[in-house]
């Protein structure tokens, strides 16, 4: 394990939990400060009906301004076909479907039923595969580690969701904690089973750091061979559906932590920090989370060496 | 791996680096709950001159009340040979001697050579061997992982230094990072070292989450088979010679991530609570950190199984 992609969801996962709207020219600004600090897949926005979340309305024009950037990864969430369509037709490279394991999650989430959620993705994934063939899509399968309405969800049913949805052709399988329920040991064994259920589709890690435990998750997710992590600058955002749960891991200690164990990231902490410099101005508001830009870096850091 | 012990180091790192002076019924309260929540190590003062840290003129008192408690290690920080002396006279049961690894951060902390250390060592473990043949000596490696004065420390420093201290007589050498350096790579390696060479001898692990790294770092130990963990209740504490550095690893925290891992603490969460109240009525003007105490338990959490 030498390198690791970081996917950075704040101005999706982090702008769509909080109550303030980011003024487009802002989250375009932001968008081009992340980049420009070395993430190479954000996720812009989420295809939702903009009565459900204002904050997303600009999700097309916020798409457009990101394709403009190069090298770089334009993924966005939609929780339905209608979304797929405005998402894929505004340029999208990426998909992320949420896919929850806990049916009572699911309903109370989108008001759908398992197997409504299968015939979306099948759905999707035929009109990818007819109409827009380059774009990926992942399926995010959300209370993976556990529901805060059910409390345990069964590893066999999260590893039967994920093998269902490699089956019905999506490229990756993520799994998803935004409820803030996973611990390391139970992280090691679902990506462990992950991998060996669904081959190369397995993919990415998405902890929260409800109860402080998102980097421990990282670092046992690592451990199971994960490679891609999605975290939130400043750690804004959460769960609208898990009350008091706060927002993604920091993609500031995180990038901290894998780059001062060796493993690559490509992101510069210094670059980050004007990055999150243009957020804290377009959200006066909010509080910005983390530890390395409270505590700033150790003396004698270095970042990993490039993977040979 | 499945049980450790959680060295609870609240009442002498925790109050000996905050302003306010915990008056000694409260101190006595405090460690009476902490016992009754199961914690079976606790360290309780540390033997320092009272003018310089005033906060701890309490220490004989407080290991009296401590050794009423009932399976209880009363553990103790004696930074040379008089605090060694009065805490094996008061009846402590276990030592801790902390020793920098870092030559300036040594000289900056207690206005040693390393020379002076090891000579300081051998006495106290003479003494120990002639008069209290019962207490146990831990080595507290300090600036194991990294020092705010040198930067980096190379490992074989922190070998080297171990091995050394193994030699003169301590029982265990624990490994500290309590400026918050340390990165989970490095904690395996450190401590997979420290196990080949000074074999049982290796101590525990001692973290701050200066940079949000605790939790991270334990998984990494418990990895390398570490099985001793020191933690603050409530995060308070730091080290006064690390600028800007917060707290230990916070316990409630810490007993989550290992009992939800299937580790068993001994701890219980709920009565863990109980003694978090009685710290925030004897110091209502400190701040307590704490993710797990913030957002409660998962729905459906339940403890690790009793080790077969």
């Amino acid at each position: 394990m030498t390198q690791v992609l970081i996917s950075e969801v704040a101005p999706r996962d982090g702008l769509q939990s909080i109550a303030a709207t980011m003024p487009t020219s802002a989250k375009c600004r932001w968008i081009d400060t992340l980049a420009a600090a070395g993430l190479r897949e954000i996720e812009v926005a989420s295809f939702v009906s903009p009565k459900l979340l204002p904050q997303m309305a600009d999700a097309v024009e916020v798409v457009r301004h990101a394709l403009t950037l190069r090298d770089l990864t334009v993924a966005v969430l939609v929780p339905n076909l209608r979304g797929a369509i405005a998402a894929m037709e505004a340029g999208a490279h990426k998909l992320t479907l949420p896919v929850s394991v806990s049916a009572a999650h699911l309903w109370s989430n989108i008001r759908k039923t398992p197997e409504q959620i299968e015939e979306d993705v099948a759905n999707i994934v035929a009109l990818r595969n007819e109409r827009f063939p380059d774009v990926k899509i992942e399926a995010g399968l959300s209370t993976a580690f556990g529901c805060t309405i059910s409390g345990d969800v069964p590893e066999d049913d999260t590893i039967r969701v994920s093998v269902r949805m490699a089956e019905l052709g999506v490229d990756e399988v993520g799994l998803s904690d935004s409820v803030g329920y996973a611990n390391p040991a139970q992280v090691k064994r679902l990506f462990t089973r992950l991998r060996e259920e669904v081959g190369n589709k397995a993919g990415g890690a998405h902890f929260h750091n409800t109860r402080g435990q998102g980097l421990a998750n990282v670092v046992a997710a690592l451990d199971a061979g994960v490679t891609t992590f999605d975290s939130s600058q400043g750690g804004i955002g959460g769960c609208p559906y898990a009350p008091g749960a706060t927002g993604n891991i920091v993609t500031e200690d995180l990038v901290f932590m894998l780059e001062a164990s060796g493993v690559k990231t490509g992101v510069d902490l210094e670059l980050l920090a004007n990055a999150r410099a243009v957020l804290a101005e377009a959200l006066p508001n909010e509080a910005l989370y983390g530890y390395v830009p409270a505590a700033g870096l150790p003396k004698g850091f270095h970042y990993a060496k490039e993977a040979a």
